[in-house]
């Protein structure tokens, strides 16, 4: 961390500032310019509060030197984690696709669309049980029988599964039912959350939350790894800006920056990042062209039904002719579907 | 809510959209301008996933009518609620000041500052058990022992008290300590954990999200009083934004516009809002002379000490010249301190 | 457009917005739901200040129907325009590169550089003569002398030139020596400037601008077409988020989104939208995956010595890499560089 | 500045960053941490493009540690500076608030206006000749007729004027006709314009662009400064962010920091910071709490009839009754109106 002091501080100010800093542990190391003096602050700065020398007189503002986080750091592992669920392995060559509806709805939309998106080519069923919804009088999902026909479905088709969790409570049952736990872009700082699917051995899917910087991204996989669950694949799903014509803007530089800062897979869900299912194509292209090792699509046999992201989910017909474009994509970049 | 047609939309579409509008039973109400067809759709639109309709062939677009929060409507009560905790009335003439550390520390610290800021002039005290921090490896907070000297300072200091839960299994335990239950920005969308709350009769501050609507966080507010209990505080305490000059953005027309849109008090919490304890004061009068009901502000007896948010914590004696500035804005729109 | 009285609206309060709304030329169509009465108005509502109908008593708020651009619009002229300059064609099938430094800054750099780039593909050169710097310290251009480099050099290397122009009165000076007339982001909302070049008959870049929506990209350039220059090319390079850790989050679905909605060819520039010389490839990537028309991609023989944007230029060498690997993703998608 | 290197960067990289720092003429000071090596750089870094320093091998990022701006510093200048219309003062201890329509439509609506508005305390009358549209549709302001008019009205009335410039070449006619020249939020960053007005020793109010930091309205201020212009007023008018309640959202936070950061005045635009009659107020009452030196507020005899901006313009009562509630919270903060 590096101290910068106001122009005018006082020999005092500065002389008070290098004495806090030794008090807390760290070594000080005084840069004097010809504006402004810097103090460097020598030592892990992680775990103490140091934004509080921000408040000492004579201080202009405090500059963080490491990243925050280190288990999710490639400076901790350089080479790519790759996670594995069965026989699918995600951060390797192959990029993998998850598909599915929003919402697991009924035996015959869950059974149809899983036939559909693994004969289409997809390795992952996506259907979610408990439905974080903005409106407490929305469609909340059907809850452990949702689970049940995952489970059923999944057995049934051959086909591995992800859903969301939204409790620390529900994260046992869920465990037991799907194959990959989804922490919600809602849920991406509910830290309760975070720990309590932290201490399973599941692979973890952790969304970027709409209003999360990649720096707290990351340290939300941090608190999922600090528990020693180092199955983490990060999913950016659109963020929030000011542009409305999209329900979200898809920040495609987060899979580059993301595969710089960390050895954890790092994947995209066009569906929400864009909001219209006539963009999703797009974007998945766009996704693998840019380096993501997994997309999550959603599917629904008749998107005007679906009690949930009716408006970004695609026809099985039109995922199956999207499947045969990504797969020229992945090819053109040296990867495979 | 209103459907708007492409403009090359044949009579089909517009028959099909139709149809589907009344299968979902609603009477539908064609409008056909110049350029445009436009379906009114007549009836209460909440409980439907209508958004789906926008995924039918010749729709350019879907655009809600009604709010879509009801008991958190002006609509549905009219008159300004009031929520008591003890002989403290949020919402009515008078402006409350909580005031406090962000975290729970020490004995001495709480009891320290709960007895500067109940001298100068605070009605409850503030102080976190359970503290959201990002990073894994930063101070967590001190847990149940924080709850037990929050209780004890409480009622030895004659002050009732607000306290953040951050996961559903701890709403009884803090409820069980505290006047207050908060729920932070972070956790605004932690909809098992509104519900929570919303179980509870305890007054629940509901802190809107750093990238959260002032329609999302009234729908939060709806979640808990869809669970009946009534007695919600919204508290603005800044949004993300671009500029990085400060912490957060203190978006101060949210007190008047969530002011026209409910029932239920709005606070502001200029300590997060601005992140920079020499920009509080500003910012808590604006609060005030915009209409804010109520304020909570962070105090510790020793910023740079601080486990948590030293750079944003009012020293004893910086928040007494304050509040004296703060009855003299309060005075001049008519209220009181 | 459609209004859309309070709950409480009163029969003489909607009759006045209907008398208004007649009296500026409409007809009013009402359509009386069960909890608000809606006012669709029939008629183009572009020219007239609309929103001014939001002051009426009883009007909760004003909805436009009808886009507010008509020549940019998909509406007015179904089918793909295509810019020509000399034999390149922009919005066709091929995908042109456009690439040089930020900055003209001497004779050597830029023939270096336009060789460069031409050898390795790229069909037009960039280089900036005027410079909109931050900063009125910071270098800004070489003027006219770095115009008649750019004209000597696109003679004696045999590529056309594109350059940004700043100021209303410069139009004519940058016109006569370059071929393609850039709008920066800074001046996309410059609509002395946007007259000045619709009244020419150039090729017009147009940037979009760091904080505007799709919409007001479009209506700028409407402001150019409106002057009847029809040569416009929209470029997406970045919009300001709060996302830090890259220059600008590029947004991806602007390409869908902007060929969805108006005629004009769309391209990307990866260079400011990620301001990182090793993100700008996996940008590139995206774009044309995406299906953007062209790029414009930052060269520069040694970054470390550019007056202006060194940290995202590219060395000759990383772009003739990069142009292979845009080629195949160019394939994938059906298209040629 | 600081150049923080990667962790595993490599002491002939650390040795060529140091060399490259040297020949730009710095001297550089070393400081070896446990993790990373930092290299201070010393002397002024403001005129060199430093950032190019960031692609050099084993750089991870640079951090500048100077205020990027001189003459608008309060480091430059500690008192703050009073900017004189006549007999008015802007940065004293009064407030000074100037009324007026968005643009001048009329004889009767402009003379109506100035004498309801100095009547109710105004001291500068607001109305605008040259208007800014995001439509090439909209009314663009009278133009040369509006200034002659704004003339005519001021010296009747006896009230000095503000209003718009848009262009370079318009900077001189503006000049002759009104006493402050207004910098549109669109044109913050016109870098021509700035050097244009910044010939002038006309007083200059530099509205904030919706997407500027802090920082960056600081910067264009100095461009006027550099070119020998002192009379500069800083307005905050709203930033765009994702909330879409408001037009824009006020950002009362940059009061503070402006006045932190420079010795110019700043004050406050609440008509465009909310974009709603009935914000309009609390708006005005927070940004004098919060220590603005002036304000400006959208005023119309007949708002349903504006040309433009009408429905966040207060009719002469309602303006009325604000200036009594305002001068109210000015006493409340020791200022006066």
């Amino acid at each position: 961390m590096i101290v910068i002091m106001e122009r005018r501080a006082s020999s005092e100010q500065i002389d008070h500032v290098v004495a806090r800093v030794e008090e807390l542990g760290f070594r000080a190391h005084l840069s004097r310019g010809e504006e402004r003096t810097i103090i460097g602050i020598i030592g892990d700065e992680r775990p103490v509060a140091v934004e509080s020398l921000e408040v000492l007189p004579g201080v202009e503002r405090v500059v963080p030197v490491l990243q925050p986080f280190k288990l999710a750091s490639r400076d901790f592992k350089p080479d790519n984690s790759i996670v594995r669920i069965g026989d699918v392995s995600i951060g390797g060559e192959e990029i993998v696709v998850m598909a599915g509806p929003c919402a697991v709805e009924s035996r015959e939309q869950i059974f149809e669309t899983a036939w559909a998106v693994k004969e289409a080519g997809a390795r992952v069923l996506r259907g979610g049980a408990f439905k974080p919804r903005t409106s407490p009088y929305a469609f909340q999902g059907l809850g452990l029988p949702g689970l049940e026909l995952l489970a059923e479905v999944s057995e049934k088709v051959g086909i591995p599964t992800v859903s969301e969790v939204m409790s620390p409570s529900d994260v046992e049952i869920v465990a037991r039912y799907v194959d990959i736990l989804q922490i919600g872009a809602r849920n991406m700082q509910n830290y309760s959350l975070l720990q309590e699917v932290g201490k399973t051995s599941k692979p973890v899917m952790l969304k970027r939350g709409m209003m999360s910087t990649i720096h707290e991204w990351l340290m939300s996989a941090e608190y999922i790894l600090a528990n020693r669950n180092y199955n983490v694949i990060l999913c950016e799903r659109g963020i929030r800006t000011f542009e409305t014509a999209t329900r979200n803007t898809l920040d495609i530089n987060a899979i580059g920056v993301g595969k710089q800062l960390t050895h954890l897979p790092v994947m995209v869900d066009p569906s929400h990042a864009t909001g219209k299912a006539n963009l999703v194509g797009a974007a998945a292209k766009a996704a693998i062209a840019a380096g993501a090792d997994a997309l999550i699509i959603e599917v629904h046999p008749t998107p005007e039904r679906a009690l949930s992201d009716g408006a970004q989910s695609l026809k099985p017909e039109a995922f199956v002719k999207l499947m045969v474009e990504l797969r020229q994509v992945a090819a053109a970049v040296g990867r495979r579907i």
